[in-house]
């Protein structure tokens, strides 16, 4: 399984593409930054990110995209260019009908250092080892995409799983009524 | 003029085209809903997103696309889908070379009202006697994003003042100076 992880962000979105199975040793196919300058327009900076996240998925295919869940309850004064970032690499991704696979930073952590805890250098320093690289990949942006498509190659197995067994409650119930009954309801605070 | 108002959300994502110019009657040339289905997957109702946003520029052609500005100081629940929805929406009208403005709640509030306080009610209201209609446009989020156009038509000769007074400013200074220099700063807080 091929992944690209991507760690949203408008100035700096990390890039990075793993292939591998759970429980086999991995390997780094790429890694890189999409970089949009700061002093321009948010819309013209989607768009390079957009060109950006293209061209990785044009160069190496990957079988399904990992991004980073972004939580508004941190990072108050950057969460925003961070959906942003994260909407246009999951457009993306979904426009080639590619799965998109959300994880949040400290389910990344724990995947690759045990701790969901972990810093920055204990997640470049496992990203190494894992990859077996020679040196921590700089910016700390594109580590961090490593580490997601590592965590994502090795929580498939589970969340697929999961998916499954989900799908499968589906199917034992009235196809229409769950779909229906949601779309009916009344607005929710938490979906608009 | 002729401008695309988008008022963003997941479940419900507001358009509304208003052709006119400040001072003269204004016409409204359509309004309604872009939705997708809260049980769906995240990406995929962006791909939704997209494809909505994409055919209501398709049918009307406009000159700007005009979106709120989303802050994630309230709604902390709904901020991040909100934030997905408006960098879909940004990312369709840029890719098309269209200007993208921004306008906050309270911007539109007050070119419609008078008030920047004032409730879905009044700026109902407002819209629908500005725009000569026989009853507010429903649900609320199509009325506000004809409010979000009226405001840009409104709002367009000044903004464009600054803006023209702040390129000029540019062009005083050295050409490559100022944004090689932003580009070389330290990641600053509020812009990854």
């Amino acid at each position: 399984m091929k992944v690209l992880g991507v760690d949203p962000g408008l100035t700096r979105c990390g890039v990075g593409v793993v292939d591998g199975v759970a429980g086999r040793p991995l390997t780094m196919i790429g890694v890189g930054v999409v970089r949009t300058p700061a002093d321009a327009e948010i819309a013209h900076r989607l768009v390079d990110i957009e060109r950006g996240i293209d061209a990785w998925l044009d160069e190496h295919r990957p079988d399904c995209v990992a991004v980073e869940r972004v939580f508004s309850q941190h990072n108050v004064r950057t969460v925003m260019g961070t959906a942003q970032a994260s909407a246009v690499a999951m457009l993306c991704a979904a426009r080639r009908g590619l799965p998109v696979a959300l994880h949040t930073p400290s389910e990344v952590k724990a995947a690759v250092t045990g701790s969901g805890r972990a810093d920055k250098a204990q997640v470049g320093a496992m990203v190494t080892r894992l990859l077996r690289l020679g040196a921590p990949p700089k910016p700390a942006d594109a580590a961090d995409a490593l580490a997601l498509a590592i965590c994502h190659i090795w929580r498939a197995p589970a969340v697929n799983r999961l998916q499954q067994a989900q799908a499968a409650a589906r199917r034992a119930a009235p196809a229409s009524v769950p779909a229906a009954g949601l779309r009916r309801a009344a607005p929710q605070k938490g979906t608009r």
